[in-house]
């Protein structure tokens, strides 16, 4: 299994405490070190840093915790792995291009016979994992009910559900996919979410003895949402996701 | 216009003595200061580090210079914008999924009237360069020829060749393509590379103080090439590509 972390923010936000927390679970507090990345996007750009080395431990993770980078919409994973070997192309996140915009996607979980995600058209995966097969599928569904043009929400985001819904038949497919502008995550049987906002308070981590007061950090106007497969913090009242339950955040704010 | 650095490996072999060259052009010693970014294979997986930022005051191109990390194939760009504001989704390289790989792609140089690089398939630019257009048209027009299948050599490499020359009528357009395996190199007007073998000598970096003993860094069976636009050394003899010259490096060596 794996660990997602994903953030969606109204305002250029740094996701430094999180990751840092989620970090010490690849190979330390945690099993997942078979490699971890982390993907943030500025408006329709993005840029991923990804290493196949326990993120514990990595330079490359180091800078991602120590460095602020800004960001509306970012999406995160480490991997404990079952299908597909520890290697570059097997390290989530995946971006690939979707109507004009950058697509990344996470998975937590394992399929089985997920060869059966054919797909037909001119995309194929690069790597030999399940997730990233899932991934192909998904987009090549979208491409064949929507053609080239991205669809209204009311369509695309319960069409996105009903592919998951079918996915997760063949085991375990807690998602998270974003364009960079909306955030959405499938629970399959774990993810927990929380809305921070004004009045902000403290916030300690549960993997390392990390605290933050984010009075300190944020304006009034400041909203963000944390997406994760188990909560980060302690003294936090995270919402649990039930099995089947999906949601959309954008700009910070639960859209669905 | 822009500087592009490439190298292609028969062993994995770090940048970080050519990227450290690079990176001063990108705001000290050259213009180049509207973002840079660098692709790292590892067999069929690649990271890409990018920022909009200028790269001779940026923290992750410091991670780059400092943290060696081993590859056989990269491919890196630092930009002097022409086309297109400075902003994350107009940093190359680009990298797109052809055939199960991972094709990656920078250009230097400058387009006109590059809208006339339509694509009609499924295949959309994410930002507003002429670079990232005439990236995708590269790609569709590979599809439409050869399908859903990687080609022999002796059919791809002409043909991208092909599509080089007929895009270099539309302005400059020096290129790097690879993926993974192949590194491409076309030369509109400005393009040098080398092959560093046994026996190997000391180097002396032009942009910065930075000498290198390469005797003291490599074995005897170590083949590498590398290419950009200017010569970054002072005492090596580089290769001047001629207009409409193109080859292919394929494991640190020469294949066209």
């Amino acid at each position: 299994m794996c660990e997602l972390l994903a953030m969606s923010a109204n305002v250029p936000t740094d996701i430094c405490f999180s990751f840092a927390g989620l970090m010490q679970r690849g190979g330390n507090t945690g099993p997942h070190k078979d490699g971890w990345g982390v993907t943030f996007y500025e408006g329709k750009g993005c840029r991923t840093f990804k290493d196949p080395q326990p993120s514990y431990d990595s330079e490359i993770a180091r800078l991602v915790t120590n460095y602020p980078i800004k960001s509306e919409a970012v999406v995160c994973h480490i991997r404990q792995a079952n299908a597909g070997p520890v290697c570059l192309e097997n390290t989530h996140p995946f971006t690939r291009e979707l109507w004009g915009r950058n697509f990344t996607y996470a998975h937590n979980g394992q399929l089985a016979n997920f060869k059966e995600l054919l797909t037909t058209e001119s995309l194929s995966a690069i790597g030999s994992t399940d997730s990233e097969q899932a991934f192909c599928w998904i987009l090549e569904k979208l491409r064949l009910e929507f053609g080239n043009e991205r669809p209204s929400n009311d369509l695309l985001f319960p069409f996105i559900a009903s592919l998951a819904e079918q996915i997760n038949k063949l085991g375990v497919f807690n998602l998270i996919l974003s364009d960079g502008d909306f955030i959405f995550a499938y629970c399959s049987n774990n993810l927990h979410w929380i809305t921070r906002r004004a009045p902000f308070g403290p916030a300690k981590l549960i993997d390392a003895d990390v605290a933050i007061d984010f009075k300190k950090e944020t304006t009034d106007k400041d909203i963000v949402t944390v997406i994760a497969t188990q909560p980060l913090t302690l003294n936090e009242k995270w919402q649990k996701m039930q099995a089947g339950d999906w949601h959309v955040f954008i700009h910070g704010e639960k859209l669905i």
